[in-house]
């Protein structure tokens, strides 16, 4: 398996398992079918796209080809369709969610480099990446977003990961540095689950 | 009357009923003259602004000219004095609303077509530039976006349409296309308003 | 002192009373750490940012040196530590906050100026650079945005101050026009603010 497939499969599994994660949400909204379609796209898109227009890459991502698309349509359905066997899977979905989470933030801070920023912005254009879809489902489904009050660690491991990344990548060969900062976030993500890792709060 | 001037006139219409659309939603909200103005101006030209920024198309459309901002300011003075009036039109602005979808869905996908998109993509683009001033609207105002829970036949009509029309325009003249495609998008959304069709959602 | 010198100083200075607004609004409603933070980078970044997409000119400002994000990290940090002092402070801040709202909206304009926009389109750019850091972060705290409803006069003055700056720019000297416009615009912010000036709702 060539270094290109690895980061397609996984970006395929991280899009779809995002995808899901926005369906599941809409569904509990009660919304319609075309509801959900749209907050499982928005969840799986949100934080490329934004990512894209803050640095001008346009047309953005998901726009260049039909594959993001389709894949997106294709899990929707199916999630609307079999949705008890999604939510009983929804433990399963977790750990492909903290593998999206994780390289969803090496390849928005790859972006960054190549577009010639700053490491620091890097590691923020990655963090971005990973979360903004999540944050752009809950301000459509009027919530205030998870990922700023759940105390969960989430961005967390995309900030930690994302800056030790930067700091090796002149020392180390990038497809190790790669392999490494994505499996460093999805385990630092999936043991803060586990273990209930959480940040303070101000009171 | 040429063909410029009727697509012309259609979007300065469909620019006045989203305005409307807008104002007439904020002073239900009892915001200032200021924020309604503003609800006005976003519902008009959010979903041509998305899609102008998506495919990286900038300064975004109603920035070129004035045109468009002192048709917004105006329409939405006028509504602001005569709330009244406009409210008991309500069911003739759905009318122009209608051509308005109609429209914007076809100028999105031309725009998408002309900067080399795949079909599939311009009929999603197209429905973000009809649709998408309306969620920006719900948005600001706190709403759940209508367009996701009311189960409403609306972006439903634009992507039907819109799919027909990419598929059409290989084979047939495009002014011709582009009419009749506005029709159907239009007529399919005030009969499914006459008729109440609506989407399932998934209970 | 230099011409950049004293935007550059203002220009920080509205940054970091922005990101103190933006951090003290999460506190009240409970966010952790990590929100807070993002909160308070939303609000400072957050019109510049819409800014910089709608006119195409990415990368967008924040991301072109690590300085903005460093000093939005260390404000964010200190407001989270001396939350007390910074409440006692609101008042104090709220001449930096006019400050920054005169300096942003004339930044807002020249930037459009240079883009060659029409001045009643750069007008509106620098009411949008001004206030929109404000509306986003109104959005993500899931409030009806503070700008539309609360009556208080703030995008008003951007837009009366504005329109004065591009009206007597071909006539006077630009350093001095931009001089007599930041104060302008910040006095009448603050006068506002004292004599309670309000905006008439529709009711």
């Amino acid at each position: 398996m060539t270094a290109i497939s690895y980061t397609t499969i996984i970006e395929i599994l991280g899009i779809i398992t995002f995808t899901v994660s926005g369906t599941l949400a809409a569904m509990d909204k009660k919304l319609d079918v075309f509801g959900i379609i749209i907050i499982g796209f928005v969840t799986a898109i949100g934080g490329g796209t934004i990512r894209d227009i803050l640095i001008g890459s346009t047309p953005v991502a998901w726009m260049r080809d039909i594959t993001t698309l389709l894949v997106i349509l294709g899990t929707g359905m199916l999630s609307i369709f079999f949705k008890p066997i999604f939510h009983s899977l929804q433990r399963t979905l977790l750990v492909f969610d903290a593998l999206g989470l994780g390289l969803f933030t090496i390849i928005g801070i790859n972006k960054g480099l190549a577009a010639g920023l700053h490491p620091g912005i890097c590691v923020a254009l990655g963090t971005i990446t990973a979360c903004f879809g999540g944050v752009l489902r809950d301000l459509l489904l009027k919530d205030i977003p998870a990922l700023f009050h759940t105390k969960e660690i989430y961005a967390t491991a995309c900030i930690i990961g994302g800056a030790t990344y930067v700091v090796c990548l002149p020392y180390l060969d990038q497809r190790w540095c790669e392999l490494v900062a994505i499996i460093f976030i999805s385990g630092f993500r999936l043991l803060a689950l586990k273990l209930n890792w959480r940040l303070p709060n101000t009171q």
